[in-house]
């Protein structure tokens, strides 16, 4: 068994140390010759192309940013990592993208001779690093069975979504609408709480033992609380991903979704855009004349 | 030790009942009959009016449903709670309110000579009926002591906000701004997952372990998904506590909360308003076109 991973970033790293660490030769591919060094030190194969990391690869795990990025990789002229590869190879693809993307990459790899499984995940960095991501993925129970070790290494929950590539995708994408609408929710409220002398850090520890609890106030709440933005995600992340959503919303009219994109589109504008998601709440602030908790 | 309860509806007796089982004599009042009569058959004192019931009481829990019920039931000249209690006696303000109308209320019962504190509560019908209620609670110390007793028997966890009545009332309307947005967005995620064909199932069971994941989403998308629609709370209750949430927040912008609230306002002029709170996901999947699971 042969793997490659194609993007070696906070995720796609972990889980290809997550492919060393379960035995299975791994060879990794990325633009950054720094994170290339790391894996090799850490005795990954070192590949300076995609058509050189996929080559003799049983399943390649594509790590990239968005379905632009996926696609020169995969078709492009100078990548081209597709026509590289041998066929029947498995390619899982890990992005975060839109279901119509998935659904025209997924179309094109099986022109091409390939399996695919369209499989984004989730968990953040250090459940990556730790092989504990979780998958949701959907593809033909034929890459499934050839992948089964790859993506057992990688994560520690796999959900089935059926046969057809993209399904994945469009669960994914309810989540994001979800995670960037509590993410606009809990600036909402931070900033109501701070206007009206609310201690803040009472305020998230009350809200998150109660109904209106969420895993984004838990974790982006205690940020604002505690005046201290960790990137576990950017504002161009979080707009990003609800710009697909409402892409693939088209004509349906969800008015959340649509104003906590704005929002995210309005910090990114203001030059926030690869501060922490969490930001939004100070964008919030300033508007309002507020003043949240700055540590330090 | 002698407390009263007024307001035996789903929470009051639930407290009520977890202060017969802590041993501490509890006289109930409530307009309903059966309900009375259910508590005196559970060991009870049973008054016909409310200033019957806070008569000779050490402490007096108030269970209703909003500011105006509880100031006509203590200064009102029908009921007139206060004027027939002992100097001294704890009022606890257990209904969700604005925290101006908690200040407002505070501050009579201490000109009138009575102790007070404003305590929220959340959790709950069974975890009242269980003695497990989460206490958001702000109020004086002498208060506090005096109350004590009564306060463990029907909680689980007090969280103190300081000697300020209308504190807790400030925290618990931040709660319920998160909580009724993320009912909103429940609605929107799972009226675009059934359009697009999805399981809400497996919808439900993926986000509820990923970072859209909230309590309401795990509450009542499970209830979309099932297309049964248990009232554990109404459209008309949300879209009460969201009214009161927008009148705190006064000219502070909050786009969320507004279309949150809107949306409540819609389902609740269109007749659903004694309808499980969930229910506004019907709203916006008839409007739609959009079919969402039905339960049989």
């Amino acid at each position: 068994m042969k793997a490659a991973v194609i993007g070696l970033g906070a995720m796609g790293m972990g889980a290809a140390q997550s492919l060393l660490r379960a035995g299975i030769e791994t060879t990794g591919y990325d633009i950054v010759e720094e994170v290339l060094d790391q894996f090799a030190a850490e005795g990954g194969g070192r590949a300076d192309a995609a058509a050189a990391a996929v080559k003799g690869a049983d399943v390649v795990l594509v790590f990239l940013l968005n379905a632009q990025q996926v696609r020169s990789v995969l078709f492009g002229s100078r990548d081209g990592a597709v026509a590289a590869a041998d066929l029947g190879t498995v390619f899982v693809l890990n992005a975060t993208m839109g279901p119509a993307e998935a659904e025209a990459l997924a179309d094109d790899l099986l022109a091409a001779g390939m399996q695919v499984i369209d499989a984004p995940v989730s968990g953040g960095r250090e459940k990556a690093a730790a092989g504990d991501l979780t998958l949701i993925a959907s593809g033909a129970d034929a890459a499934f069975d050839r992948a089964l070790p790859v993506l057992e290494a990688i994560s520690s929950r796999i959900i089935r979504l059926g046969e057809t590539p993209g399904s994945a995708a469009r669960v994914k994408m309810i989540n994001q609408l979800l995670a960037g609408v509590h993410t606009a929710a809990m600036a909402e409220a931070m900033v109501l709480a701070a206007r009206d002398g609310l201690d803040l850090k009472v305020v998230h520890d009350v809200v998150s033992e109660s109904t209106g609890q969420s895993r984004m106030f838990e974790s982006r709440g205690q940020q604002v609380a505690e005046g201290a933005y960790t990137p576990h995600s950017s504002v161009d992340i979080v707009r990003k991903d609800l710009g697909l959503v409402a892409a693939m919303a088209g004509d349906l009219d969800l008015p959340l979704l649509r104003h906590a994109l704005a929002l995210f589109e309005d910090a990114a504008a203001g030059g926030l855009g690869r501060q922490a998601d969490a930001c939004i709440a100070r964008l919030l602030a300033e508007r309002a004349g507020v003043e949240l908790p700055e540590k330090g």
